[in-house]
């Protein structure tokens, strides 16, 4: 089969792979409808993230399910099933927290190699939600989305408290952030700021439910919140970079016992304790169990209700990859789609 | 009056200082009933905060109001009252969102110098809370207690959702941590974990509900959590040191998903982002709010449900606090209770 392989930062080639096949009882493979490039894929494309030899990319997946394990029991060959980054069993004590992320039975390089035509996912029965029949075509982006993007922006607006009466801000104006912005609206948050310069994204977030956009960043934009909020910052900040400049901005848009959610992945960062301790804010964020709420999300796309898909505005076949990465890198993608 | 003044690292003394007034119409004078030393007078104490000249010191107290100003509303010469650290309006956003240490109007060093006979309250309405009736001499440990100490393990609690079904650890064994055990017991916690190396703080914090005792300190502290919890942590943890090692110490102590409330005010700290990201732990603390808790805690004081006042181990006149000081300095004691 077909998948993308980093070699180095700036060369992602697509080449012939072998062929997944199921290696333990508790697997699945599918054949993806869809996948995509992820935020987090630009770290070791730039550099920033050093990759041990060639490595096959991508973690975000939706297809059909052709082939499971003798212990799957949840799914079947036929079914087309959206999956998360993380595997995980959903039913340890930490699964059942809603911790997916860090269930005890994780593996969380599981879906490492998703750009591809097919994927081994293993944890199957944990790890997979069947959609409800075969979702019509223009619905493929949506779900796709959940697999990551909008699960992990629905899971920073969560842990911001996103809610009714609640000024939630968002720090970052990727994938991540925009679907924050739509997650916090369908949370209920009265406005929703979001932290932008850029005119098609600005667009977006509005689409998505933004009621305000800012253009000043780290300070100065923290003023701007204070601005907007009679002096007192926001209720729930939602941070989608994962800078020391970012952590920062949202914590100090937070007022205090207000809630920062942080999903941008951690690259060089230390929190000052003593300003975060008179911060008074709650901090809550990591990897997000983005299982905890496919069902949820699954039934909200497929219901029309939300069309987080929109966050592709680049599609391109996956033996194009290379360039839906520079697109990305260059800001000139938010998202690419890469069909297969 | 007589009031303890802090010249230099060790060396407080208890002199004439002059007699509080009211300065602004919002202001109550109290004359107090009981005094303390608190750990985080010991910081200025050993050198480790600098001090801008001689510091008049101490800001726990309870006792009797002797005057108010012209529009102090709520306490009456004559009642007995507990005041928080911060003064608060008691009023605004902030203040109803039970975050008074973060009111817009907090008067954060109103209440220094409050190891004297006398003391001036600013804000009186917002921050004082009168006792139903003139308590029992033998309360007034125990009330004076819940002007800080009490309500800050509290607050800890609370911020680290100790609750049914939950194991809690508490790091520190000192006033603070010790009263965070009592509280996560009143929460209704299943398990309470002391980490403590000395007899005497051990025997009060079983005293006050907890179930288990460790010695190891750090990552093998750690360990032991884990071993007690099949592998996975505390659902919640208590800080009340405010050292890195201490933050970290509870950060590796809390399961994914779980709590941290810390209320150990910060020393020297730095968080490393990447670590507490795939923590998946949610972290909040600062300054407690003591005032949010005031009339719950007097209640359950006041009925003899709770009996915080445990906590003070040495019992000195005001003009002795120097030894105070440094029983505490030298952990001979836990808390000194200074009588005027």
């Amino acid at each position: 089969m077909r998948g993308t392989v980093l070699y180095a930062p700036g060369d992602v080639r697509v080449e012939d792979r072998p062929d997944p096949t199921i290696e333990q009882p508790t697997d699945a493979v599918i054949r993806l409808a869809a996948t995509c490039v992820c935020g987090s894929d630009l770290w070791p494309y730039r550099g920033i993230e050093a990759i041990d030899g060639p490595s096959p990319m991508g973690h975000e997946y939706v297809g059909v399910v052709e082939e499971v394990g003798s212990e799957v029991r949840n799914v079947q060959p036929g079914q087309f099933v959206v999956g998360s980054f993380f595997a995980s069993d959903n039913t340890c004590e930490i699964c059942r927290a809603g911790y997916q992320t860090h269930c005890v039975n994780r593996q969380p390089g599981a879906a490492t190699g998703g750009q591809a035509e097919r994927l081994r996912v293993p944890l199957a029965d944990g790890t997979l939600v069947p959609t409800p029949g075969m979702p019509d075509a223009d619905l493929v982006p949506s779900l796709l989305a959940a697999s990551d993007v909008l699960g992990t922006g629905w899971f920073a607006a969560v842990a911001a408290e996103a809610g009714p009466g609640r000024t939630v801000a968002v720090v970052g104006d990727g994938a991540v952030g925009l679907l924050g912005v739509l997650a916090a609206k369908q949370l209920g948050a009265e406005r929703i700021v979001i932290f932008s310069r850029h005119e098609s994204r600005q667009k977006l977030a509005l689409e998505f439910g933004a009621t305000d956009v800012v253009v000043e960043r780290g300070d100065e934009g923290v003023a701007r919140i204070k601005d907007l909020t009679g002096g007192l910052g926001a209720h729930s900040v939602i941070e989608a970079v994962g800078t020391q400049e970012s952590m920062m901005q949202a914590i100090r848009a937070t007022r205090a016992g207000g809630h920062v959610g942080y999903v941008g992945v951690s690259h060089d960062v230390a929190l000052p304790g003593e300003e975060l301790f008179f911060s008074g804010v709650h901090l809550h964020g990591g990897p997000a169990p983005v299982r905890r709420f496919l069902p949820e999300l699954i039934d909200l796309i497929c219901s029309r209700r939300i069309d987080p898909g929109k966050v592709f505005d680049l599609t391109l076949p996956l033996e194009q990859a290379a360039e839906g990465y520079r697109a990305m890198d260059e800001r000139r993608a938010i998202k690419t789609l890469l069909t297969v």
